[in-house]
């Protein structure tokens, strides 16, 4: 069953998908201006379910790639979405059916919406990740054997490059490059696939998730109740720190936002320290016990009085935030799953421990 | 007037073009190689003039892109070639009349043999260079506005990459950055363009210029003549040194190979000694007295006793050689031309004067 997306929905959907952004998947300011623009000047777009796609029907991932620290500096001319995501309809001779987000972030949440609006296209209620991770074989597609390619990008000076490589590891390597070139943030257009293999690959109902996120965060603030409580009930994450950010380092490497922030205790948590690293999303965080989250979980901070996300690029010296822990998608957590987007995949040296059993 | 081009004809062509290839365009033995053996399987090439074509034919450029350095060692898997080429065809939904050369070059001589058997096209007799150069905008056809793009790229991994870019100095970027990640070397296909542009922009009758400058070498060392003198009275161009290499310094950097020669004088130059700069191809010589010959004139190294060109990659201490300096394409003594490949677009700090003049 199709509903519509109106401008109006659009701050909840990106303020959740901030959250499920792991400190990650954009700005979800950006996003989120460029999205109302897009819905305010086309009008509002039909959110489908995976079930509403015909075995055939063609759909497209749309999203930005590159450094959220960058693209926050240098905003899309606009059409670069849309350069991007015709590019693969010419390239495979065919027009799609609809639109669908690789990943659940604040900017990648959002940015579908400017492609369906201005294409005049549903978008799918589903992503490749439930998430947001930072490499382009990092989705569940890939777990099914999609491939990236035909993929597309495009940047605001007009250039546009289509991929079609042997594998996703290698389109992640030329796309990096390319990104990197044309100013480390490019608008993409991948993972072309049919209704019957999202059916199988796709995580469903993200973008209704993150829209219940955001609304629950609005609500839990307008009721005066705790907005922290109200991410966890709908998410069904844990508490995993209350802290003051102490220092963070951040570099743009290849292409990503790298780096840590340090975080003393509040409250209960006084006397402690937690370190969280991250290359564009959060990938671990450590207290003085060790791990108690990592990847594939989602590790999400917030400000601990508003619940509002805090992406890696707005941490700052100073903000008092709560880390959660929540739990990923079930397929993240298969052996091909942590393969993928383990902790061993991003250089370290332990194995995977769910959330839960971590917290239990 | 169309003439068939067999595998007997091509080591002339390759020795020769390797000759205005000056030091760079790939080495003359690897295309040479390729060359024959897809006419052996495709059947000899139709080589045809510029103006056997009609005004709206589609003619494609078919290269190697790299770091010569590197194609010694990376020998490609064969169907690179055709894969580019196809792509572009795929791209503008439009079959090719004709192949044409990018470059005269050891390598990008002979190359569009392979993809003109191959494809069962004929091959034009024409380059956008006359000469190699390093660089993708660096042809005449970018004097006369025609765009490199759609540009395609494929590796022997299987990887293929389109470009569509705002201008060619926009797709030398993005395609370097490629090529280098593809592993320093890509098969090409670019400035798609139709016979009534080739008339304007080419640089028309290299392949035969090159299979004379071949013959006339082979035929030299045959009847024991001088075959410096062979390759002058075919070329039009001037004795600059003749030397040994007394030190080569070579690194493989963003993609090319850069470096420089220097050589101690032989005979009539004996005591003096002469340096010479390359990047892929040899850009400056110099002596005690200054510069001798500059880019866009071709400056090329042959064997002393023999003829055969000696590509930068091939340069070792104590080849005993002649530098030759050769008259470019008058297009680009031009402005516009000059902007494109002259002294100061390589970070120079002199104005081209022609290597006539001085020699005068």
């Amino acid at each position: 069953m199709a509903r519509k997306i109106q401008a109006a929905d659009i701050e909840d959907i990106a303020v959740g998908a901030a959250v499920l952004g792991t400190g990650g998947g954009g700005d979800p300011y950006i996003g989120q201006l460029m999205a109302i623009e897009a819905i305010n000047r086309h009008g509002p777009v039909d959110l489908i379910e995976v079930d509403d796609l015909a075995d055939d029907d063609l759909v497209i991932c749309s999203a930005m790639m590159g450094a959220p620290t960058v693209m926050v500096e240098k905003i899309p001319a606009g059409d670069e979405f849309v350069r991007a995501f015709q590019a693969i309809e010419q390239r495979l001779g065919r027009k799609a059916r609809a639109v669908i987000s690789a990943e659940a972030g604040g900017l990648n949440s959002t940015t579908p919406f400017i492609t369906a609006a201005a294409m005049r296209l549903p978008l799918v209620d589903a992503d490749g990740m439930g998430r947001a991770f930072p490499e382009i074989q990092m989705v569940t597609f890939t777990i099914y054997g999609l491939r990236a390619t035909p993929m597309a990008m495009a940047d605001e000076k007009g250039n546009v490059v289509v991929l079609d490589c042997v594998d996703n590891l290698w389109t992640e390597r030329l796309a990096r490059t390319a990104t990197i070139e044309m100013g480390c943030t490019a608008m993409i257009a991948l993972y072309p696939a049919t209704g019957r293999q999202l059916r199988e690959a796709a995580c469903r109902n993200t973008i209704t998730l993150a829209q219940r996120i955001g609304a629950a965060i609005r609500q839990a603030r307008s009721r005066q109740q705790d907005p922290v409580a109200a991410i966890l009930e709908v998410t069904g994450g844990f508490r995993l720190f209350k802290g003051k950010i102490v220092d963070v380092s951040r570099r743009t490497e290849r292409g990503f936002a790298r780096g840590y922030a340090r975080l003393e205790g509040l409250e209960d948590h006084h006397g402690r320290t937690m370190e969280i690293e991250f290359q564009n999303e959060h990938l671990v965080a450590r207290t003085g016990e060790g791990v108690v989250c990592s990847v594939p979980d989602l590790i999400c901070l917030v400000d601990a009085e508003s619940g509002e996300p805090i992406t890696t690029e707005a941490m700052r010296y100073g903000f008092r935030v709560e880390v959660l822990g929540i739990p990923c998608d079930p397929r993240w957590r298969t052996e091909a799953g942590l393969e993928l987007v383990g902790p061993r995949y991003f250089g370290y040296d332990f194995d995977y421990v769910p959330v839960e059993t971590l917290m239990g």
